[in-house]
């Protein structure tokens, strides 16, 4: 067992752990790990927003957009996700992560920019850039398996070794460096500006994102259908909540993606991704609301039934940015769009 | 709002609350008062252990023991209550509460003592002591309702207002003073001498004693269907299955009590007591056991239908004892009973 905090970013605290050091946390997890030259990492979310019987208008801006990927210091991994959101749009999200922060903006500068900036040539079309670009020390991953990577984790070195700080309400807290020393309270609060005809966000510091994923690829029979039939309408339905009302609990914007597969097709893997507050927002939800404690309560009984043997993967990765490692750009969206509702809409 | 840790035992923290200052509770809830000179408590656990089919043969000495209760410094305030426990003994508490220890101390030798000295002379009674004296700042009590103090709220000298430190997990940890400056980890383990006839427990440190309360006196019509129907059977399946295998959790002994009424009789009022290696041992099972994870859902399911008006009033009181306020006596019970289980009984 080892610490989900690796040993070269580990820091004299002040500020405790929630569990004590003889805590065994009751099943194993995993945490990706960086090589010690791995300071930062970017985390770009390429969005697209169109009315659903425009959707085939969106096909040569994805084309675009997977090709500028394949350009230059293009990211060490990406993927696609599909949802509709609370306005009835549909928005797909090409997600690209780098694991060094410079050869990002480089790439950005000459081949990605242009997804907010000119824009892809379709007023059918918005688009939309949520990037962050986070040290290090303020970001964590989990994941159920250590034989299978999503998002951020995919451009780390591998996965450690069970981690001791899982399994716990304030586990997410204590697994992310920066807890060690820092409450990582939100600093002022966004607004939105318009230039050129793009609004932007100006960030807050310790803006809080979550994606937090399934995958029920390997899993048949009884399992599957535990999962379909009762784990994700409960989970779909605390996702509606986020999405809808989310306000109320200081989140901004949720979606419940499904990822779409590399040929275009459905796949068994979903993840919601959320814009939160603050850190502590997004475990106030996790912990009491009755939305997120109904989604505890059935994938608690799912893994009690299913057992050691679950073949269900889990895996999140939760991320405390500050004001300047935050891009938000909104170009012809509707005003409700992501982190513009931060705005009020 | 108010801080639950009163400011006469406010102290420069060297260890950080788990909420964020501006921390808003979503419904109100309150804690027991005392006065400053009050520095210290005492929590007497008196246990009468009877076979079923003997339970006339109990009155005599609860009745001994009730005069006692009269005499000299006797509690500020007492009850009374009964519970079947696993090796099917009729168990019978009755349980007493002074703010004053020396008080206790003098009534105890005086008039009190004899429970396990000499005993009640009817050998089919076991009977047993379980007694906290612990400092102000060891413990912590939080009430539903300000107008209807329990347990060791009843020797205060009234509730507070509104409290910040609840509704969050977490929260029992940071209401008690203590946990300001000090983790409340574990100081070695229990163990069972004989003397005289009697098993006494020597203490570890940090034992952890909760006392946890429910009261549908006030409830009616549907409100008293719901909890009857839909929250107390989930709230006893979790008190059966610390009963009979709380120690695969760090539980020592778990008690889900009836309350006795002045008279004799049955009320609407039960409560849990449990006995803890560990403040952390009991927030590991409020928090993720599969038992006490139903309890919060269906509870919550309760609070969310019946709304703030609801009448069930819900109190409890959570202790996290040093070594020397602490005693443990068994006369003539059987090896399962109480703390004696603490030496593998």
């Amino acid at each position: 067992m080892e610490s989900a905090i690796p040993e070269h970013l580990a820091k004299e605290r002040t500020r405790h752990r929630r569990i004590p050091d003889d805590y065994a946390p009751p099943y194993p997890s995993f945490s990706a790990r960086y090589r010690p030259g791995v300071t930062r990492v970017a985390m770009a979310y390429f969005g697209l927003q169109v009315r659903p019987g425009d959707e085939a208008a969106a096909e040569p801006a994805l084309a675009a957009m997977a090709a500028a990927f394949g350009k230059g210091e293009g990211p060490g991994h990406w993927d696609r996700a599909r949802t509709v959101d609370a306005a009835g749009f549909v928005t797909i999200l090409s997600i690209a992560y780098w694991d060094d922060p410079d050869a990002f903006r480089r790439w950005y500068a000459a081949h990605g920019a242009f997804w907010t900036g000119t824009g892809p040539g379709d007023d059918r079309l918005g688009t939309f850039v949520e990037i962050l670009m986070p040290g290090v020390e303020r970001y964590e991953t989990l994941f159920s398996s250590a034989d299978r990577a999503e998002g951020v984790a995919v451009v780390s070195d591998g996965m450690s070794g069970m981690v001791q700080e899982h399994a716990y309400w304030g586990g997410m807290r204590d697994r992310i460096p920066l807890s060690q020393t820092d409450a990582m309270e939100p600093q002022g609060a966004p607004r939105i500006v318009e230039a050129d005809g793009v609004l932007k966000v100006v960030p807050h510091g310790n803006i809080c994102l979550i994606r937090s994923g399934q995958d029920w690829s390997d899993t048949d029979g009884d399992e599957r259908r535990m999962y379909l039939e009762e784990v994700e309408p409960v989970l779909r339905a605390g996702m509606d909540f986020l999405r809808d009302e989310g306000l109320s609990c200081g989140c901004f914007a949720n979606r419940y993606m499904d990822v779409v597969g590399a040929s275009g097709g459905a796949t068994d893997k979903t993840f919601g991704m959320s814009w939160w507050t603050s850190l502590a927002a997004l475990e106030r939800w996790a912990e009491s609301h009755p939305t997120h404690v109904a989604i505890f309560g059935a994938a608690m009984k799912y893994l009690m039934t299913v057992g050691p043997d679950a073949r269900l993967r889990l895996y999140h990765e939760v991320t405390v940015a500050a004001a300047d490692e935050q891009i938000f750009e909104y170009r012809n969206c509707h005003p409700a769009t992501g982190m513009l509702r931060a705005g009020g809409g």
